[in-house]
């Protein structure tokens, strides 16, 4: 392979899968934990709390994104935030990323290159660099990343401390990517607020660690929807939980965008997925740490209310299983 | 979801993300450095030596495996041994794995079975267990998995550390999976030796720590074969490397079923990938560590060598890349 041929190749193929690597890696910074990063069998990260956090999530094109709704950079931002999500939701801060791609040996070079470009992107957004991963032949396009995460010496915050009485608490946004989903299944292109939301989530990655400093006793981030993910903390927990609406607030953008479309703008912020929000619960009595904000209560029993019932959501509405 | 539901469901469709994950995970052993396993945000794990290595591989159906060829529980045992053997090419020993499935929502519940079996009975053979992992529909079966490992105090023995005058030396089983490969290419199931060696390789797991405790200079572990990925250590140490015939062992069964096949045995032995054998460089004048064998020596210059001379092959074999 000359020296010129990875300017040259307009397909992954024609790069090879050590001239894709190289591409994809050469000369990006790496965090100062990273010991030994891309290039050899395995990376080594700093694990300075003597502990790591681990987190893997995959996304398949037609399934979890689309080329004609998203650019190659905000799929690859979108995968890397999903995971950081995953990290931070464990009150952990990340500290790399190995990514796991198999495309088509016809895929473009430059998706191949605005993919990575767009998941470096996230990823210094945080401090970190891609230190591994593995680039393989398929008839399809599967992201697969590990996130990998330090805990700075606290306990992580899992899914099961909530207790009775606690303050429950969210931070980031919701409903804004059910939101942008819906505009994009209607086959418009904006208001670039909300389809924005959709294409590349903004989880509030600083929120887990602060929650998990501020003593948050349980912690999820919200990629299956609000209610879905606190009855995940209600039943590792063994507790109930019950949303207050009056809380909760509905951003006005997102009923304007409801009204237009005639649909519930409170249901996106109650079901809406893949908008990263990080939910927590709290002990009660102390002040909740920046960013986050009250919005029901835990108490004895099981599963997920809001206002004190069954969430019937608006007509037509399945139930979330 | 009733209790009996993964009883009777025949596809994991029918089971659920969630059923599917508690199926894969409930009731397995974990290591007693796993502090969280599967079911929450992230999996902590502990990381006594205050590093983490980190290796990722991904496994496609028909490209990396077929099931015409290999049962699931074949693949699974495959997909985790490839991964293992780079933590152990790095001298570390395994703390846990993460696995990302993206599969058809039609696999049969059987086959999920199966190869999470498979992956279990691999992992267990290292005393680790999969401490987390996502499950995603997809059209085609891809395995993406990332192991995680512990270095024990020692420095991570790299590619780059070989040095002129060093021994290079491998352990495990070399031309096995390629001889496999070509009997299964010829539409033959035995002799099971070869066939068995290709469906799942057996990587001498505890000799990439044994070579680290015994000073080797650089290590790689041969997925690519042998020639190609001492390649690999040549050219990130800088140095030159001969393989010395005399010294290489063609076992007798490869012999025979190259005859049989009209095939060269030494080739497979020399070239043959998938083996996940390890290839390692020692200092001089020290006696190797259990179940290493010293195949030639490392030199000043450029490439890898065939006893002096540039490796040609058989009639008709292209050069490696």
């Amino acid at each position: 392979m000359g020296p010129d041929s990875s300017q040259d190749a307009q397909t992954v193929s024609q790069l090879g899968e050590f001239g894709l690597i190289d591409r994809v890696t050469a000369g990006r910074p790496q965090s100062p934990g990273t010991l030994i990063g891309p290039g050899d069998d395995a990376a080594v990260l700093a694990a300075p709390d003597g502990r790591v956090v681990a987190a893997t999530d995959v996304l398949v094109e037609g399934v979890h994104f689309r080329f004609d709704w998203s650019t190659p950079e905000q799929v690859g931002r979108k995968a890397v935030a999903v995971n950081l999500s995953d990290i931070a939701a464990m009150g952990a801060v990340p500290t790399g990323l190995l990514v796991g791609l198999a495309c088509s040996p016809d895929l473009p070079t430059n998706v191949a290159d605005e993919l990575s470009a767009g998941m470096w992107e996230e990823a210094q957004r945080v401090g970190i660099g891609i230190v591994g991963g593995d680039m393989v032949s398929a008839t399809s396009l599967t992201i697969s990343i590990t996130a990998l995460g330090d805990l700075q010496g606290r306990e992580p915050v899992t899914r099961s401390g909530a207790r009775p009485g606690d303050v429950v608490a969210v931070a980031g946004r919701l409903g804004w990517s059910a939101a942008g989903l819906a505009v994009l299944g209607r086959g418009f292109r904006s208001p670039v607020a909300v389809v924005g939301a959709h294409r590349v989530p903004e989880p509030p990655y600083a929120a887990g660690p602060q929650a998990a400093v501020a003593g948050a006793t349980s912690m999820v981030d919200t990629s299956d929807g609000l209610l879905a993910d606190l009855g995940h903390i209600a039943e590792a927990s063994q507790v109930a939980i019950d949303v207050r609406t009056e809380q909760v607030e509905v951003p006005q953008r997102l009923i304007e965008v409801a009204s237009a479309l005639g649909a519930d703008a409170r249901h996106w912020v109650l079901t809406g997925g893949e908008d990263q929000a990080l939910a927590a619960t709290f002990p009660p009595g102390r002040p909740l740490p920046e960013g986050w904000r009250a919005i029901g209560v835990v108490a004895e029993g099981a599963g997920v209310t809001v206002d004190g019932g069954e969430y019937e959501g608006p007509a037509g509405w399945e139930h979330w299983r």
